[in-house]
């Protein structure tokens, strides 16, 4: 295992992590696909609509018996039964006739178009007039105009929403093969912690905020929390805790740690687990700058600072892009929904060669681009969060930021 | 039961939502508690941090011990032990002393700054010099720093994020009180529907979407679906299974039927329920004219159009934003997290009194604002949902959006 490794880029952790591939596929029921990531590219596999339908109220036609119809001028057709929604025609549309039909009828054999019952009248009980021509396809959705079978429909990767899973629905499709969530270990360490419930604190002791926060945020990916366990400083402990997770779980997250100091255990529990590998070791942002990142076999670890806002952040920045990339999220997609454009109402000073990750708050101005506020505080409050509606980052060669300088605000979810 | 009511604009239709009231609250799980939205405000129940806390390693030191070091004349100090992390100080930091803490230890009485290890140097084993002053508070985060008791944190209808699921756990808050989600009872109804799983299709027949796609849109917005039926269209059938529906759900959504043509059921079902109100009776939209909003007692029931498509536009713009004022949401939130600025790449033609929903793909252009390309196609067509990432709204007095437009895209999510 390598052992000294210089600390890393913001970008240069997120280029290390194009070695993270998707989880093998599994079969989900399309009630629960929505969200789930395609295993694979997805064609059409039969005709949708599976026969021509009328999509308006009105007669089925042959259109060219309307050519030339007007107000002035209507055509004239003779009524011949109707079709009743759900069935097939029980009449076929001679030339000269007009049958009546409702909006998702099925059209009868001979007709090519729905002249709009707004545009006929009628005449008796048996004629009908036609006041403007239709061309032939108008009001109609032939059979599989809306998905023809072999269509290109999905791509690998995509995240189906719920029109998608509607797509699905139509071809009768009820499982669909889509990448595994990954499942996630979630490990808190550090001689000060103690559970969340714990109450009066003794002193020095700090509540375990990240089981819960980091928890939350990992499943706001969609990912599964699996072990979720709080562990006592010890290499022992760690090291056995973390070969348990090992054989069940896809990430161990680890929080605490790893700061550089007296006891820099994280690095020490990564080399050893087996097969391990250590990719980044300490990583050039603020907040953040102890994160661990390493594989143990197949499994992806994460050692993150045990500080609440550094881990929030570091988890943000980088756990949930390795997850996004587990779960089968490709590189070109779009919409880019998570980060908003704004106008920063204050100057943010930073130190070059770190990436900075400001906490802002945005505030609607009215009828323009929202205005960020920085907010600045005490390192590691979390109210300081609490307060944001997302972050600015500041690359490391960029000295600080001018007000007025538009900037993109990654939402936090 | 108010019968004959004008057709309503958009806004008129969002505006008529005020009337919605959050549901009541119900006690849930820090754990399972993101995603949710308070009951009512929150302030901090105690110090965070509850003790002092050192926010880097290094020594503990009356702040005014340092003032006037530098490189060239450094302050010397006595050490005097070190404090370990979850542990209370076994020493004091009495004048001209330093005592070594790591970075989240406590500090001990006397203490009221920290000086980075990084300006320190040992001149032997009980000295150490200074080259640099440190002011008072510096270094570390002084009890009640973060979260001062009484401090406001939360507003009543704020959803809860990972970090202010941080926030309450650093509290020692295991349990919270939020607005129960919405439970949803989605109604299917047409002669022609069958189920999904139905293959061959018979003729005139189509499948079921709706049950799929509006319930995978409603679970987006957190609401949960309870009963989920197809109900053949005939009034009794559909009036009995919506009275059973409403005892033990908020929200009715029954699509098909609700077109103003032979069979307008949907209104009649309405009125066939006890306490029932008529609020809205057609939309000026483009798609999704026909659809319905009342009340029938205390429980919401929408009438959406059985096209897919319309009802899935319908949903999104109307039905979600009914589910959120449901579940807490309140007016003034931000940011405008589902709506991103695109430039518009192609004209699109409107009708002047109508609002029009067009989809619309986005595609990024290089370091700009990405382009919104409108997608033109059949009334009902499912597949030009898929290909969307959201829909651009033309209001009604608008005839029509010219290239080049800058638009605000509503994201599907």
């Amino acid at each position: 295992m390598a052992q000294f490794l210089k600390v890393k880029t913001a970008d240069e952790v997120l280029a290390i992590l194009d070695c993270v591939k998707p989880l093998p596929p599994e079969p989900v029921s399309l009630a629960l696909a929505c969200g789930r990531r395609l295993a694979s590219d997805m064609a059409g596999t039969e005709p949708v609509p599976h026969f021509a339908r009328a999509t308006m109220d009105g007669y089925a036609v042959r259109a060219r018996d309307t050519f030339g119809a007007s107000e002035s001028l209507p055509a004239l057709l003779e009524t011949s039964g109707q079709v009743v929604i759900g069935e097939a025609p029980g009449v076929q549309a001679a030339p000269g006739k007009a049958v009546e039909v409702p909006t998702g009828g099925m059209l009868p054999e001979g007709a090519d178009a729905v002249v709009m019952v707004e545009y006929t009248s009628a005449l008796d009980n048996t004629t009908i007039e036609v006041t403007r021509p239709v061309a032939p396809g108008e009001n109609v959705l032939k059979a599989g105009e809306d998905i023809a079978p072999g269509a290109a429909l999905f791509r690998k990767g995509a995240m189906l929403r719920p029109q998608d899973v509607g797509v699905l629905a139509a071809l009768g499709i009820v499982e669909v093969e889509v990448t595994r969530v990954a499942r996630v270990a979630l490990i808190s360490t550090g001689d000060e912690i103690v559970p969340v419930r714990t109450r009066p604190l003794p002193p020095g002791k700090v509540r375990d905020i990240n089981s819960f926060s980091l928890a939350a945020l990992i499943e706001s990916a969609g990912a599964r929390i699996g072990m979720r366990e709080m562990v006592p400083d010890r290499l022992e402990d760690l090291v056995s805790v973390c070969s348990e997770a090992i054989s069940d779980h896809d990430v161990i997250v680890l929080s605490g740690g790893s700061s550089v100091g007296v006891r820099d255990y994280t690095t020490r529990v990564l080399s050893g687990l087996p097969e391990s590998e250590l990719l980044v070791h300490g990583v050039a942002i603020r907040p953040g700058k102890p994160t661990i990142f390493g594989r143990a076999g197949g499994v992806l670890f994460w050692g993150l600072p045990g500080q609440p806002v550094s881990a929030l952040i570091t988890c943000q920045a980088f756990v949930l892009p390795s997850l996004w990339k587990l779960q089968g999220m490709t590189e070109t997609e779009l919409p880019p929904a998570r980060t908003l454009s704004a106008i920063l109402n204050r100057q943010i000073p930073s130190v070059h060669g770190k990436t900075d990750y400001v906490p802002v708050f945005l505030s609607r101005r009215t009828g323009g681009v929202p205005e960020a506020s920085p907010i600045f505080g005490k390192s590691g409050a979390i109210s300081i969060l609490a307060r944001a509606d997302g972050y600015v980052v500041i690359p490391e060669h960029v000295e600080g930021l001018d007000p007025g300088t538009e900037v993109s605000v990654f939402l936090f979810s």
